[in-house]
């Protein structure tokens, strides 16, 4: 049995789009003589599409473009991702095209509980197709992880899936997909979106297993990609790729590049801007941004005020030389002072506190807006996690923009990036890699004035929120009591900054705000 | 049987405290020779508690909390909701309470696919128990629309549940309650949770129908509430209270003091403070922070600019004291040179265009949350429905505050809001009930200079978003196809600014953000 794997990467809505692109690649597949052709779960869709799933409308455009896919699959099978109209509402189907007819929608019983439930309704799951004179288990979504003691006929699982990136997934899909083929004996055919879609960046790195569980085909990451695997034919095991997959902070580089390009490609939007504070995070949203989008799409503006330091601006101006980006310094003294005095017969002679610390970071985002607004440079956000949950940051000011591509990474990870970015010649100073983190909001300001370096915070972050730990699980490890409970209740006390926080790139496999939701109204945990 | 119906206003995460005002009304309910007393689903931890419920440490200090209360119950039985920890997952019990013994834990089977997915667990549901020699079905949320053919011997269904308040609600939900009663021929006794937890409002109103269908018992809306029913004596049917029920706009009104109140009161907020700009929208919202809060707890600020009208300044002001509040008209003409001068070498030059009237919207909120980081004057939104469908506000600017008491309401309904305001004298000045509307944010705009009447507007508007038409439906009931074209796009095309929206009390059937979800990448609809 020949199968082409077709990675593609889909837009949301784009149905006719997404019709053109599968049938591009039938025809593909058709040259290439296979016996069947996978795309991915929703393909025709593009996926999250949410509330559009429970639109009939858009349902009935779906099928529509199917029967126009059937009739391009006169001389092989397809197995084409679509929502389908169910019973009690849409369900997510793997839709079996034999000799130019619909003959099969095996839609998934097993619905993401978060990001699924209330679009997409729970079905059946998986039913056994025949494909050129072979059993083949088809299987949507993440009803493979369920699949137990397939039928002994069966000599093939395809999964058709939507699977995002996050750190340190690739290593456990491998153990997984590994896994579940060795244990049931069979060939694991799996098929995957690719590229960045709302806050989703999926990987791609679709993949084949043969029935011994060794991996015999892979396709690229964050790039679409075509590959045909003759499953019948002798295929050697691929060295299992542990230098690719464990080289995370590539990983996590190239996803950050591949949300940001897509959020911009796939939005009509074509540059950016981001706000340079001389500061780690900044300087790796520029530097990626450029990456992204080219030079000449990207432009920096330097809004010192009279608390920046001068080697702020000018490591600023540095970087964007070095990048080649437009830029401009525009202090904020002035507006500072306008709304200072404008509210002093309202709050005036008060001494200075968190509030000017405030009215400097939102009047960067009035700026930015503005550039925005008058030359379409869409406003990139420059925040880290670390500062996320802690609450270290300014509702409508470092919280503000179109889009948080670092706001999922830890601020040890902002450095991690940083020194990838820097890996062949120096585009971040290093000044602004060794100088110690500060707001500069007042005057000799310094993060680690209230809490431990970064790296002791973020160890301590990524166990209460990537693993769950309670505080004294924390302590048992043998973190500072003190400092533990010090973070929980920064954490729990700022969940209303992270809900009005600006779209954020999902990288970790919990990301504040969707993964991991806590009720304003809330008394415990103070 | 005596039953005991305790509608409380709880407060989430706040565990110990919800166990006393239980077992305050246990000890009430025992003074009253009550065989039964009910409380509210989830009522122990409060709700909505997302992920709180998915940390184990919480559910075991409910179940600790659950022996103490138990322990109260000598002389009768209880029923109390709380969060259980299950097989698969935490459910949603209707914990049993006899001879002083935790007995059963029965929980729901029917789980809200959005709001409770993924933090509550489907179980089992329904179970029979037997409360003085009768036997009574107990039933958990929304498993109660699902109740078909009870077994005979069944003469009381009792059902304890979290009903949030929405438009309309009230009529609907007794036309289903009657109906159930009837069709199965039972009592049913039905109790609720009352006050604002986060987003969401309970109304209370918890009731008891007789087996013919007939509301025999109605407690209070949103109000704490005990009532005592012997299900064995002749119960007078209550007239059903259409005069009640119909009046949506008080409901509208107190639904929406009452959301504000608890917001404030269980956040630990006193303070609120509202930019007038002379609109009927602020003007509503003030005044019900002012019934809500207290004229003492709340202070009004008027920032004018030099596209203000000289009335919008003078209306405020009557309103602000009509209202008796303390008010400081800040003129934010200094600020907003500031800032336009200061970016004249980036983008000036260019002709005035909607990147100044944001500007000023966003100095506004610069303004106000200067007030609230200095003073606690917390940060009221003054949005409405029709305008946040529409996309017609600026980010960081109108969609900005620590909670929107309007976001959830039409323009149509703040007027009838601000009719029922001055029902009795006038608060709101005429001249802000009688001019056009205008967000003043350029000279001379009107917003009926780009779409046709609010009344028009809002009718397609809550068509296409409340009951889900189709634009060919709604153009076939007899609206203009270009406006109902136009008002589409719109709605499609703002979902980023909804996106970064302030927490929102939810007062319809299909809040924007919540019940109605778009991806930001989407190329549906355009």
């Amino acid at each position: 049995m020949k199968i082409a794997l077709a990675q593609l990467n889909y837009t949301v809505g784009d149905v006719e789009g997404n019709a053109s692109k599968i049938i591009e690649a039938i025809e593909k597949a058709k040259q290439k003589n296979v016996d069947l052709v996978v795309f991915a779960e929703q393909a025709l869709s593009g996926t999250p599409a949410y509330d559009l799933l429970n639109k009939a409308t858009f349902v009935e455009l779906c099928e529509e473009e199917l029967e126009h896919i059937a009739e391009h699959c006169d001389s092989l099978a397809a197995i084409v991702g679509s929502p389908v109209a169910g019973d009690e509402g849409t369900v997510s189907a793997a839709v079996v095209i034999e000799n130019g007819q619909i003959t099969r929608r095996i839609a998934k019983q097993y619905v993401d509980y978060r990001d699924e439930m209330g679009y997409i309704h729970p079905s059946s799951g998986t039913e056994v197709i025949r494909v050129a004179g072979e059993q083949v288990a088809v299987v949507v979504g993440n009803d493979l992880v369920r699949v137990r003691d397939c039928d002994q006929s069966v000599t093939t699982i395809i999964n058709i899936n939507a699977r995002r990136f996050r750190k340190r997934v690739l290593e456990a899909r491998y153990e997984k997909f590994h896994h579940i083929a060795y244990v049931e004996g069979k060939n694991l055919v799996f098929v995957n979106h690719v590229g960045g879609s709302t806050d989703m960046v999926y990987d791609g790195t679709s993949s084949v297993y043969d029935s011994k569980g060794e991996l015999v085909m892979l396709l690229d990451t964050f790039q679409e990609d075509f590959k045909v695997c003759d499953l019948a034919a002798q295929n050697e095991p691929i060295a299992t790729p542990f230098s690719y997959y464990q080289n995370r902070t590539r990983n996590l580089y190239d996803a950050i590049k591949c949300g940001l390009k897509d959020y911009f490609y796939k939005n009509g939007y074509k540059k950016a801007c981001v706000g340079l504070s001389g500061g780690i995070d900044s300087s790796v949203v520029l530097s990626i941004a450029v990456d992204a989008l080219g030079a000449e799409n990207v432009r920096a503006m330097m809004m010192p005020s009279q608390f920046s330091s001068d080697h702020s601006v000018e490591d600023a101006v540095k970087l964007a030389e070095n990048l080649g980006v437009e830029y401009n310094v525009v202090p904020i003294t002035e507006a500072y002072k306008g709304i200072v005095e404008s509210l002093m017969p309202v709050v005036g002679g008060t001494p200075f506190d968190a509030t000017e610390e405030n009215i400097q970071a939102r009047i960067r985002t009035i700026m930015l807006m503005a550039l925005q607004n008058k030359q379409n440079y869409v406003m990139l956000n420059s925040s880290n996690k670390s500062e996320n949950a802690l609450g270290w940051c300014t509702l409508y000011g470092d919280t503000a923009g179109a889009i948080s591509i670092t706001g999922d990474v830890y601020k040890s990870e902002i450095y991690d990036l940083a020194r990838y970015i820097n890996r062949e010649r120096e585009i971040i100073p290093e000044n602004i890699l060794n100088k110690e983190p500060s707001s500069e909001l007042y005057a000799g300001q310094k993060d680690s004035d209230l809490l431990p370096p970064y790296e002791v915070v973020d160890a301590i972050l990524y166990r209460m929120i990537e693993r769950g730990q309670h505080r004294e699980e924390i302590i048992n490890a043998g973190f500072d009591a003190d400092v533990v409970h010090k973070i929980h209740k920064m954490v729990m006390r700022n969940e209303k900054k992270r809900f009005q926080f600006c779209p954020m790139l999902r990288l970790s496999s919990c990301t504040l705000g969707c993964d991991r939701v806590l009720p304003l109204t809330n008394k415990y945990g103070d």
